[in-house]
C-alpha cells in the first residue's frame, strides 16, 4: 500500500492507494461514530455500494445509504438537499460520518455536505474514478454548482482520510480513464517536467490502466497536489496553479452546459489553449506546447474547444471565480514543470482562442492511434 | 466607544458598541475589497439602508444592495440563493465583501452566504437588533433552516468585525427588545450571577431602552459569549452552555412554525421551562427557578410553552442538533451563575413539560407590570 499524507491548518490525513481498498473502508472509521452515511449514485452502487456497505458495517457502526442522480447536471442545491433529508430524516447528529462513494461530483456534493450539515460533520473521501483519485478526492475543496458558474457555492473542508482503491478503475469508460489522465499531466506539466516526460513515455500503459503504472501516476500526482495544497490550503497563493488549463474548461462547461465534455476532458482541451496562450504571454517555447497538444491527444483527450464565439468565451472566462477585480488571472506556463498566476493581455487571449477552438463540429473528435 | 475583542482559532475580530456606529462602517471595510454587498430586509432598509450606504460608500468601494424578504420563514436556502444570484449577476470576486445589516436572520443568512460562496469571503456583521447585538452576531455561528429543524444548515465562519449602533434600538418593538434581553439574562444565568442580579435591578431601565444600562447589559453579553467562543469556537464542549433553554425552545419554534414566536421569546420560555428541569435534574434550588421565572416575565417573554402535546415536544427536542447518539443532552443549571450540560431522565422532563406548558391558549399572554 502506498501512503501520501495531506497536512493543512484544516486537518492532516492519508491517502492510502491500493488495489482492494474498498474492503477494508472500517480502517478509516473513528471510533465514536455513529451513523455511517454512504453517499453514492446508481451506477456506482450497483457496482460496489454492496462491497463498501458490508467493508464499513465491519466497524460496528449503522450505515444508511443515500443515493443522489448520476451526473454533473445534478451537481446543484437540489441534490445536496437529498443528503440532508435523507440525514434528517434518520436523526443523524453531529457524530455521523459521509462516505463518499463515487467520483469527482459525488465527492464534491458529499464533502460539501460535511461541511454544512449542523456547521460540519466528518466525512471520508472513497474515490472510483482516475479523476477524482488525482485530483477532486485531495485537498478539500467542496462546491456543487450554480446556474451561472461551476463550483461557485462550496467550502474549503479536509476529509478525515482518502482510500484509493486502484482495482476500481477497470469499471471505467475509456472516456473516463482519458479524461482522469488530463489532470495527471496537468501535474507534470506545473511542476514536475520529469513526470511530464514519464507520462510520454508511459501513456500506452497507463491508458490500458496497467496496474503499476496507474499507482505510480496515482501516488506522484497526489503527492505534486498534496505538496501545493499543503502550503496554501485556501487557494491564496500557489494553489491557484493547479488551476492550470481551467478558467478555458470552465468556458467550455459553462457553454456548453455541465456534463456535456466530462470535466478531465475539459481541462485537457483547456491546458492546450493555455499552453497556447502561454506561447504569447509567459514565452513558453513552441515546442512544449506541442508535446503538451500531442500527449493531450495520445491521452485520448479533445484537443480543440468548441465554438462558442469568442464573445460567449471571454465572458465565461470572466465569469469564472478565479478572476479578482474583474481581471481574468490565467494560470500559463514560462516552461514545462513550472506555472505562474497572471493577466494576459485581451489579443493574445483572442489569438490563442483562433488557434484552438473548432471551426467545424467535426474537429472536436479526437483520434488516437 | 466600548470593544470587545474575540479570537479563535477561526479568527480575530473586534466587537465595535457605540451610538452612530452605522455612519462609520467604512472603518471596518478592508483596503483590498473589490464590492461591498449590503444585505439587509425592507424593513431594516426603509429605515437605515441609505445610511448605511453612504457610510460604506466613503470607502470609495462600490456597493451592492441585495434585499431579502424579511422574517425567520425565509431562512432558507431559496432565500440564501438570492444572494448568490445578485452576486453572480454582478460578478462579484473573491474580495468582495459582504455587509449583513439587520437581525439574526439576516446575520445568519448572510453570514452563511459569506461562509460559502466562491468557498468563503470576508464578511462585517451589523447587527440591528438588541437579540443579535447580544446573541447571533457574536461568534461566528451561520446556518440557515431546513424544513425538519432550525440552523439544521450552517458553517462556523467569523466576520471582519462586528459593529453595534445603539441608536438603532430605538426603532425597535417592545416584543423585539423583550426578545433580546432573554439573551442578555441568559448569560447572567449560566455565567455570572452578579450579571444576572443586576439585570433584575435594572429591568425598568433596561426595557426601556436607557443608553447607559444598554450599552452596559450589551457590552457585558458580548464578553460573556466571546469569552466562552474564544475557548470553544466549534462547539465541541464549553460553547454549548450558550444554547440553556434552547432544546425547549427549539422545540416551540418547530412546533408552531418558526417565526410565530420571534426565537429570544422562545429561548426566554426554555430557560423557564429548563430551570425547572434543573430543580429535579440537577439540584437547582427552587427559589432560583423561581427568580429566572420571575425576569423572564419581568423583560417581557412569555413563560409558559405552547401545548404541542407531550410525544411532539420530546420528538422535537430529540430532533434538535444538540442530541449526541440519540440522546437529549440539556443545558441545566446546577445553581445561579453555572451551567452544565448532562441528559435527562426522560420522567423528569416529563414533569417540567407538565409544569410548563399552557394548558389553555390564554396562558401563553404574559403581563408585566
Amino acid at each position: 500500500m502506498k501512503e501520501v499524507r495531506v497536512d493543512t491548518p484544516g486537518g492532516r490525513y492519508p491517502i492510502r492507494i491500493a488495489p482492494g481498498r474498498l474492503d477494508h473502508l472500517a480502517d478509516a472509521v473513528p471510533a465514536d461514530a455513529t451513523t455511517l452515511v454512504l453517499v453514492t449514485n446508481p451506477t456506482v452502487a450497483a457496482l460496489y455500494a454492496d462491497r463498501a456497505e458490508a467493508a464499513l458495517a465491519k466497524s460496528g457502526k449503522k450505515v444508511l445509504r443515500i443515493e443522489l442522480p448520476d451526473g454533473e447536471a445534478y451537481k446543484d442545491w437540489q441534490t445536496l438537499n437529498l443528503i440532508f433529508d435523507g440525514m434528517l430524516a434518520q436523526h443523524c447528529d453531529r457524530r455521523a460520518v459521509i462516505v463518499a462513494l463515487g467520483g469527482g461530483v459525488i465527492g464534491d456534493i458529499a464533502g460539501f455536505a460535511a461541511a454544512v450539515y449542523m456547521r460540519g460533520i466528518r466525512f471520508i473521501q472513497v474515490p472510483t474514478t482516475l479523476l477524482s483519485q488525482v485530483d477532486s478526492s485531495v485537498g478539500g475543496k467542496t462546491a456543487v454548482n450554480h446556474p451561472i458558474g461551476k463550483n461557485m457555492i462550496g467550502a474549503f473542508y479536509q476529509p478525515l482520510a482518502v482510500e484509493i482503491d486502484t482495482d476500481v478503475l477497470n469499471t471505467l469508460a475509456p472516456r473516463e480513464v482519458s479524461a482522469g489522465l488530463a489532470e495527471v499531466i496537468k501535474y507534470g506539466a506545473i511542476l514536475d517536467a520529469d513526470f511530464f516526460a514519464w507520462c510520454e513515455d508511459n501513456v500506452v500503459a497507463l491508458r490500458a490502466l496497467e496496474p503499476a503504472a496507474v499507482a505510480h501516476a496515482i501516488a506522484r500526482s497526489c503527492e505534486l497536489k498534496a505538496f501545493v495544497v499543503s502550503q496554501d490550503e485556501r487557494e491564496t497563493g500557489l494553489r491557484a496553479i493547479l488551476n492550470f488549463g481551467h478558467t478555458f474548461a470552465h468556458a467550455i462547461e459553462a457553454g456548453l452546459g455541465f456534463g456535456t465534455w466530462l470535466h478531465g476532458e475539459a481541462v485537457g482541451c483547456g491546458m492546450v489553449q493555455a499552453a497556447e496562450l502561454s506561447v504569447t504571454a509567459t514565452g513558453l517555447p513552441q515546442r512544449e506546447a506541442d508535446r503538451i497538444r500531442a500527449l493531450v491527444q495520445a491521452i485520448g483527450c479533445p484537443i480543440y474547444g468548441p465554438d462558442l464565439g469568442t464573445a460567449r468565451w471571454l465572458d465565461y472566462m470572466q465569469g469564472d471565480k478565479k478572476t479578482e477585480a474583474g481581471q481574468i488571472r490565467f494560470v500559463l506556463l514560462p516552461r514545462m514543470g513550472e506555472a505562474v498566476r497572471t493577466p494576459a493581455p485581451e489579443d493574445q487571449v483572442r489569438q490563442a482562442l483562433e488557434l484552438t477552438v473548432a471551426k467545424t463540429a467535426g474537429a472536436q473528435a479526437t483520434v488516437v492511434a
